[in-house]
């Protein structure tokens, strides 16, 4: 019997543009951040591949501007030396921008206390080509008013049923806490900021197809209360495409 | 003998990602802007396939947040739906931010009477992946006061032969008049905004190479005065790399 190896825990605070990656949680088929880190940790840490555990997962071409992840590792590396040598080895699309010692209870997904996502829109005719991949574009001017109206009928503990989408996995309850739902306008740029203690399969997604709608005039801020209320997902909810969404910062 | 149909000069004002092109002019090899315009006005215009005239060439790789560009069409199409159906054509990475009706004497190049280019540094250690294709990695902290004090140096009127590339043709002369030359710096962004009449081949490229190198402390900023006289490239003075540099504004 040989002794186990010392292994110190880890965080990784990640950066990704996700456009090319199948989504942060490894796939049979399709690249995905996880499996770029585990792979490029493995290069470094040598023997078995590490198993990296992020925050929750992020979907085909979503970003993260501040994921969260926790690994074990033996061999005791440094964390700035760690961050640097997965940089240098990384692609440009992936960037470590913290790691740092964990204690060896840290969980990436159970500690997580609150997130914030945003999702990002581009609210005029033409596009500028350096924010393509990080906006979805919505040509018709939005009625922010209406948005808020809407999104203040949204925020605080609810049954988001009506905005998940079928995830063909059960889930114990769809109630969830959303304590911020802002609508920020900035010029071009119209922001859905969302921040709770959990979010369900594409929910801010669903949010912010709703939300848009509402601003293109397409539906009511008011009918808002009827969708919550009927706890079913329809057609009037549409699922916003995953290039404005942002994983923003994940809290502990 | 058939007349011949009557033309429209319009002014367009393009914005392109460069990453992907082998810079504006038509090439033997390699995908460039103009050609890519020159194709989608051929399909929409019918007919000859339309010269269209630049205001300048951009190198491989470099961006233009406004380049400025004429072209001559018959069919009379509103510069309004010229825009949109362009925008519909071409791929996501150029856009036609304005067209208009030119005067029939208005020419991209000859008529331009100062250029604004803009050379974007990220300083810091690591580059965020939203940003990747558009700055130019530096690592060390930049001295930014040094390259105030040798940007001083190189602004106005002078002999810039040593901060061109060898472009293997003549140019009558290699003297140009800088009317800007600033660094600023904000957080991690630190950008050389550079004005003037008119630029030599890599010139931009070639000041910010100095810059930089000054910048890192890897010479004095007072050596500039010395390398602005000798008239002569030496590997004293890089080329700093496409990606960071963007066709700001062209005025006329």
């Amino acid at each position: 019997m040989s002794a186990r190896p010392a292994t110190r825990r880890y965080r990784l605070d990640v950066a990704y543009d996700g456009t090319a990656y199948a989504g942060w949680q490894i796939q049979p088929n399709g690249v995905t951040i996880q499996a770029a880190l585990e792979e490029q940790l493995a290069e470094l840490a040598g023997g078995d591949r590490p198993k990296v555990h992020g925050s929750g997962r992020t979907d085909q071409g979503v970003h993260a501007r501040r994921q969260v992840a926790h690994v074990d590792l033996c061999g005791g590396m440094p964390p700035a030396a760690l961050a640097r040598a997965l940089n240098a080895l990384l692609p440009a699309d992936i960037r470590i921008v913290n790691a740092a010692y964990a204690h060896p209870a840290f969980h990436a997904r159970r500690d997580a206390v609150a997130k914030e996502y945003r999702y990002c829109i581009w609210n005029g005719p033409v596009v500028p080509p350096f924010v393509r991949l990080y906006r979805t574009h919505v040509r018709p001017p939005l009625d922010v008013a209406a948005m808020r109206e809407a999104a203040a009928l949204l925020c605080g503990r609810h049954d988001f049923a009506a905005f998940t989408a079928n995830p063909n996995r059960k889930v114990e309850s769809t109630v969830r806490s959303l304590t911020a739902l802002d609508i920020r306008k900035r010029g071009r740029e119209v922001t859905i900021v969302a921040r709770g203690e959990g979010f369900l399969y594409k929910m801010v997604r669903s949010l912010a197809g709703w939300l848009i709608r509402v601003g293109e005039g397409a539906a009511p801020a008011a009918q808002t209360t009827e969708i919550l209320a009927s706890r079913r997902r329809t057609a009037r909810v549409p699922t916003a495409p995953p290039e404005g969404l942002f994983l923003w910062k994940v809290e502990y």
